[in-house]
């Protein structure tokens, strides 16, 4: 008989954190989400149904059950303060890394990835970011915010600068953020296809990769707060992550704005459980 | 051959600001909402099912053909700043009251409540308050943060005082909340019945009347952020507006919490049209 | 092995029509639906879900295996041509009552009953209509247009006069409809209490029970056409049937309304389920 | 920082099971389900939505916080051997008594409270049932099965035999059952009123209460295998379940038959969490 | 303080009438369709969901911001009566031509292109109309009916003649509106690849273009009235568009068959949305 | 007047048994589903739904009126005896194929495969199977069950041997399976191209085509029981039966896992009932 309060990971992270060389943890916040609100639900739709995927892909050939992840749960996080919220999630992630420990982060909306990408660069200052995403997210500031998801990677910009930014899949922003990205990031507009190629320029410097779900497209990945169509198929995302397997030096990576209250049939958090599984044997590779 | 751009409004409020002796506005904003986020389409969700509705209420015997009602739209707010949003609401209630007329406010959250009660008590400064809701909401914090749903109540003590809130239909909070209740509110737990005795009390002072639908069960009512079972019936919730027919000085009133992402058949988005129509049409009396 | 091609009944109704004394048939009609369409869908669903039903009624005491009922399917009809259309039921109604047979009809919407209605009323002249609704469906027309679903009661009038309609449960209108209703039917507004009074003055003369199953509240039945709440529950609906045990003349009735695209939980088609069990025992009693 | 694996227990159940009175767990099985399955999902949405609902309950005035409760997660089953699981939920709920210990079970379909009560019987040989729900469940067989959650309180009946069971809102079985129960049970038709009465003669024997949550009006409990309407409100089982207090033996109970697939809303999970918290206080009074 | 009363119109569609070269309106019908009705809410929906769109297009490169365009709303019709709604479509789209003025119709179902392919055409005798389906809606009646939605381009060639119909993406059909199209029409089935070379030969002449949203597969566009599989993606549709930049006279076009109700997730509509930017960009280009 | 007990068959299935070459029947099974049940309502959904479809295949130029098929409706089954269900289906399977016709299977669960797998290989010895798969399913066991929907294949294997399985868009599976099937079938990892080539191999022999519909991605297919996100289109399922007319001796097949509870838009029965026509149109060439 077991006799142990019920623990629920994300299936095959059963890992003591001391043990792990890898921490997963969620970020119930979606509390600047202008349109669809309810990524806050992400982390814990994905462990419950983690349970109908395998912990073996037959895509990268390794199973979870073969590496060491500690499931560190969600941040318990109040709403309606951004600022609090942010510095919460920038502590944690900075625990983390003090641990020399890689990171998986589920949000959550994509403002979320401010501070632990913030964190990534502090410990990992030649720090180059792969963002993924159906949105520019380049806005100086959104109805008189600056800290917004709309602006989350041009905040990164603040710190990270030119030439350190490489996005792809992006088909939805206002014309001055395409304008404003010709000069200061790469871009790929539609498509994720030149990943491939980015990755071998950056194969041997510190990589944070960003995967905002909405990339898809929602004929396919409805459960997103900013439904964009247009977006690519699941297949080409696991094209995407199968190249991501060059990078040298892959630090630590979220994936974000999965919105189960808009996920009725659970095919949408199906794609995020099995993109988490991929995310992770990629990072313990 | 119609040449106008295309107004929407709720059913039978399309008199100009001018001529209207009441406005209608909705504050779409649920920034604070701890659980389940999605207040922030009520209004517009409202305005469009109040198709399905009649202009004339056969419990009043009144229509809304024969008031003049102004529906002002719905605010535009920034998310992740709750102080500028209340600012934000608090202007625009003062602008409506300084112009003589009442008003009917559809949330959001109930937090929203907070300014336009606020700037009630500030010009009828013997401002009572009738709270129709499932939950206490009358913490002194939720998470270390003041302003928060869960506090609106609380905040509204902090001006107003003793014995001039009343408490209808409330079934959940902290054991503290229902302590801290005796002394200071009136309150009726799990039922609404004593609203009529209580506006015979209040016939002749200004009063506020804030209706959180969420007082409603959740088996009749499920489109709402925090569902507690063991509520009222919208027989109930009816027979408890036509009690309000008394009050004379009935100065604004507010329908909060609807949530349509969580209302997937429309029964409670047509509960809150109907809510809103009686109450413009006790306001208007 | 079974040879036979698939059949599909509604629960316990599988006798042929020659030894049938009650036929039950579905008219996939809402050609005028106004607000939300879907009707057409009802007996189909009714069908199917009527699986999950037992065919003994503790209420009645009785059993559908113990009596003769002929399922004789849907109509084909086509749309957007209603006069067709009731032509076409009105045949098919006359064909059932040529052969001395009772009826009940499930529609589709409200309209459907006025064929079904007038054929009865030819055969049976003395014919009184209990109509359980939340709607008056008195219009003298719905823009411009007679044969409407909000007109059907009032088309009844045409041949039936006054003294013969007695209304129950009704809620929504326009003002001039409640007038009209004071002279020329019996109406008992927001409840139906009054159901066994009446059955007992109507004792000994033919009947036709036309229930619209929006009577009940859309918190409990949401999946109908015109949500209106503030309507009875279940169980007074079926204390209102169980009243009508004493028609010795009930010729014929219908169940309207039900519109499976908006019930995604299955709750509203069990109900109409359980309704046409209790209507097709108290027809065949 | 949190260093521990990602626990989640019901809310307010944290304790070991050691330090524990009483043990809360969960059994995803409904393999002989006949109508909708979905049963198996229960456990895991209530303790995910249990973070909606407080602690303290106000009708019992006591709180989770103030009782030690260890929640052991739901038991591991395989699907398609009926024999085989109810074995293993056998074996379980022995090991729980066998501590001394009293639990409260979540199905589930009803057929899974066969092993435990008959494990509580085991241990208290003078064992009373308190059976609330919509159906009979007294079937000798369902298409030949005897083990069904058709027949699981006959099944029950087979080893306590007559005068210790009693039966609350049932209004759905065969004939047959309902003529067996004459002779066999106490049964209290279509609602639960008499509850009170038996409890004061139930006062001082060992009690154990099952309730199938489809006793509830599917109208206001939309999510379960078999929806049967004309069911009691939440309201009325709350009043049922406070009737409870005055048990002074009651050594287990269960809450079967939440559907999460058929909850679209969550009002029906919510429902089942506020129904194991009064249970739960019910238990540890 | 805004004193206008609530206008909503598809983002950035907020010109007059009068100075706009493009009007936009919504035909709410949809009562000749033979399987899932519900198109009657789909500007309705477009219209509130525009807001989770920008107003730029990256593929065209152009704003909605920098064009005039008038959003006339819904037209006001009664359900029932074919001919006459086909009447009040007629009138409308012709007075907004006489006003010479291009404009973009947003069904309802397919049957409203009808009235303003003809008004079209009356307008500009060389009419050709590029279609875009995934049905042949070829047939000489359906039921009987000769005004269905399954006949509308059948009826259109009534008076446009041979080689003046261009069909792409069709899949479904009776054998014999494939047969009959093989001298009647120029067909592509079950792709639209060839879009682009039949515009260049359009490229000097009036054209219409109406776009059946069905044509799109049901997988990533459930929110439709006759689902069927085996349909291009939304990247495919995409292209189709942007292949039209190169006619020289488009001067009016449609989007029909989004149904809401049956779009839970939001996906189809916003589909729709970006088809309805899409091609207002190309009608002011 | 039709008076004919009402029939419902899949469209175009009508003809009797004897006249039938093939016939068509569903088994509504799924007990030893491990994550999301509901197949059990798969047949009764195609059934309905095909009134949505045309009779008539524009890719095979073949229509279901022109040929002679028997709908035999849906095996009548227990729940909880899995041995018992399988006796039932190879029996009813054996009885068909003594009367030497074809036909098609419509699961339920992959489990029931099994018997109709025998009962074709008692019949044809030589017989091959195509198995168009998003799992392996073939575990030796799953949680000790050896009938398990996770090891129909392993069990299929049992007596077929080696070189007889053929397997097509496997994405998920223990690495063991993956291992084992390198030796024992022929396997495709996640597309189905070479269906094409292998069926010019097998095009002699007799081949039961086994498909489950979780072969196609989550994303356009989300109403199943386990979904495996990165499977092929639609539009690549019907390429891989278009191959399939090149085999001279298709025996049998069968379709299954279609989930309706999962299936809130139709979409998914859409795609299955598509499949079943075309399947159909392929076994009676």
């Amino acid at each position: 008989m077991n006799k142990h309060v019920n623990v629920q990971t994300f299936i095959g992270c059963e890992s003591s954190f001391e043990e792990s060389s890898t921490v997963l943890f969620g970020i119930p916040y979606d509390g600047t989400t202008s349109f669809r609100p309810g990524t806050r639900f992400a982390m814990q739709a994905i462990r419950t149904d983690s349970f109908g995927l395998e912990s073996y892909s037959p895509y990268l050939d390794r199973d979870l059950e073969d590496v060491a992840i500690f499931d560190g749960g969600d941040l318990d996080l109040p709403f309606g303060n951004t600022e609090r919220v942010l510095n919460d999630i920038s502590e944690y992630t900075k625990a983390v890394l003090a641990n020399d420990k890689k990171f998986l982060m589920v949000g959550g909306e994509h403002l979320v990835s401010l501070p632990t990408i913030q964190a990534a660069y502090e410990k990992y200052p030649e720090l180059h970011v792969i963002h993924i995403d159906a949105h520019t997210d380049l806005r100086e500031d959104y109805l008189g915010e600056k800290l917004s998801h709309a602006s989350v990677i041009r905040r990164c910009h603040d710190f990270l600068g030119d030439n350190r930014i490489f996005q792809f899949g992006i088909r939805s922003g206002l014309k001055e953020e395409f304008e404003w990205a010709k000069e200061h990031t790469y871009m790929e507009r539609f498509s994720i296809d030149t990943v491939k190629e980015i990755v071998q320029q950056l194969k041997d410097v510190p990589v944070y990769v960003t995967i905002d779900l909405d990339v898809l497209d929602p004929g396919v990945f409805p459960g997103t707060g900013t439904p964009e169509p247009g977006g690519i198929t699941y297949k080409e995302l696991l094209a995407g992550i199968a190249a991501l397997q060059d990078l040298n030096q892959l630090v630590a990576a979220d994936v974000v704005e999965l919105s189960p209250p808009y996920d009725h049939t659970g095919a949408s958090t199906a794609m995020a459980c099995k993109t988490v599984r991929e995310m992770l044997l990629t990072l313990t590779k």
